[in-house]
């Protein structure tokens, strides 16, 4: 029942910000092809943006899919990743009016990290309390989130190199890769715990 | 369980799009009936994409109450459904905006042939995913599919004749009329099946 | 399962439209009780709206506990209800910036009226399919109904008596007023079917 | 069921009102860290606002969790809290934009005092309904309720003494710091009774 409501909850936040985040784009001033290619960077941060949060949407689904109970510990673990996701709408619009500038393109990749960072915090608020340890066996070793924290990093560090941060985004798609496919560990270890239960 | 919040989030982002929509209508300027008559071209536009919206939502409804599976395929073609699908605000505000200028309706129509695509590509996903053979029987040729596609190409393509753009927006709801009666051969399906198992 | 879905999209974009609508709030000017006054006029239309668009929300709601089953007729009048309700926030938006000018309260009325009369046409929808023939017996006469469509008919028909429409938006809440005690037909009905099957 | 509507629809409302907000932060001007100085008040305000929401958010799920029956004083009991709720995203715009000047941190300070007693108001609802009489219980004596109530008073008093108003938005937060750990009140009753049923 709880479960229910905060996955709920949360698939509403994350539905809602993946999607406002179109209003961010400016409707073109004129009516011609030129004005359309002038929109063309914010629809590029936009798509980089909307497969980020989708990654992010499909592993807390997974994620929260194993849990069994929740309590007070999970519950603002789960807000405070909500709200570094809740960022996405404003950086994907200052870095795609920007024309990924500099500035712009660092502040994007640390609210990414941070949101990797709290996605990590909100894993172990999962794996801690009691009657989810099935979790404990499915995800024995955090790879996947170490892999995407220190790609993150690394598309961070570039941009102190002169004229690095124009790899920094496509750096970060990289950082999500191994999540698009879905986190099979957690899906064969369910079916595991399936075959066992029948 | 995965499929419900599968439909949920779906849910969720399809009824953001078609209600934010309405954000783009820019209020009157003066308190008139001249002024209201200056916004009628964009809410001409948005009753188009409610309605081609509202089209696609039941469609995908009916899609995944056939689905019994869902995995990883299927998770990502509904998001590249629902990408495309977010970006409806933005072109009916620069659609109607524009008077219906021809650029904006050539756009404008790209994207619904783009929506028409990728719902294909989830409609495939749905029925190759193990478990969902059910489909398959009842979706034996995707006649509907075709007619859309087929009708959407014809709509952008006179809008390369001049003058043939003002056809384009009225070929959309024809496009789209055969499904505005749900999908009968899903239903008729169902209940076949129904009838089966008692 | 049908109508689950059909109430979580109705509920959502119901939701939407009650909460976009505080976004059609400018933000006052300047930083004083002076700047907050000039609010004041969109304020008071927001709160009008929210209790509008309440009420119908509550109606829907025990509306559609009566159904048990859903057809194509209802998920579009359904839709059609929703996008009648869709242009409050526009309306809200255009009475209050206008300070309740004659013209924007006459199409905020309208809009009203239009609502009560897809509100009616989705009730008969309800009504005619196979197996929601207990609403029938619930709702005997539309006396409400009729009661809000009069009331509004009366309120539109007054704003062309000179300065007449500064009565119009009290009387709009005269005419939801049978409505905010939720339909107690309905729920007795249900308790009464309650006791027989027990 | 009616309880599941009730719920989706407010976590709907408050998922809404809690991402919405970010709508109101400006993007930076420029691309520089300079520009992004100028937009920290409304960062400052909107992570306020999003951790007072949130506190709103788990209580309220809290509270619906124990109610058994929903009637019509619930659901307008619940309206008016959610109304009130939704001035969330314009006074925090507000008094982000103004820096935290006197008046806006008044009105947010205000706002959040009305949001406090109609979630009093709501609960008394709950706990008056029949088949709820467990509510009551649980919670004895609103000591938490008291104390927010109390200490938003303070902070609204003290406003009134020269730069006292700097003091107040740090003051909210002491005033929901008890809820932040959730209400353990309901939980350990919640379990009691599990235990005594089992």
């Amino acid at each position: 029942m709880t479960k229910g409501r905060l996955e709920a909850f949360s698939d509403g936040v994350i539905a809602i910000i993946i999607t406002i985040t179109v209003l961010l784009i400016d409707l073109p001033e004129g009516n011609g092809w030129g004005d359309l290619l002038s929109i063309l960077p914010i629809v590029a941060s936009y798509f980089t943006s909307f497969l980020l949060v989708g990654t992010n949407w499909v592993n807390h689904h997974h994620l929260l899919q194993v849990a069994r109970t929740v309590d007070g510990k999970i519950l603002w673990a789960n807000l405070l990743y909500l709200f570094i996701l809740s960022f996405f709408p404003v950086t994907t619009g200052w870095v795609g009016r920007s024309g990924f500038a500099l500035v712009p393109v660092q502040v994007y990749i640390f609210v990414n990290l941070l949101g990797a960072i709290s996605y990590y915090l909100l894993e172990k608020a999962v794996m801690q309390s009691k009657g989810n340890t099935a979790l404990k066996d499915l995800i024995d070793e955090p790879r996947k989130e170490r892999w995407t924290i220190m790609v993150e990093i690394i598309s961070f560090g570039i941009t102190f190199v002169p004229g690095g941060h124009h790899l920094s985004c496509p750096l970060l798609i990289v950082a999500v890769a191994p999540w698009i496919v879905p986190d099979l560990r957690i899906k064969e270890g369910l079916e595991k715990n399936h075959d066992r239960n029948n």
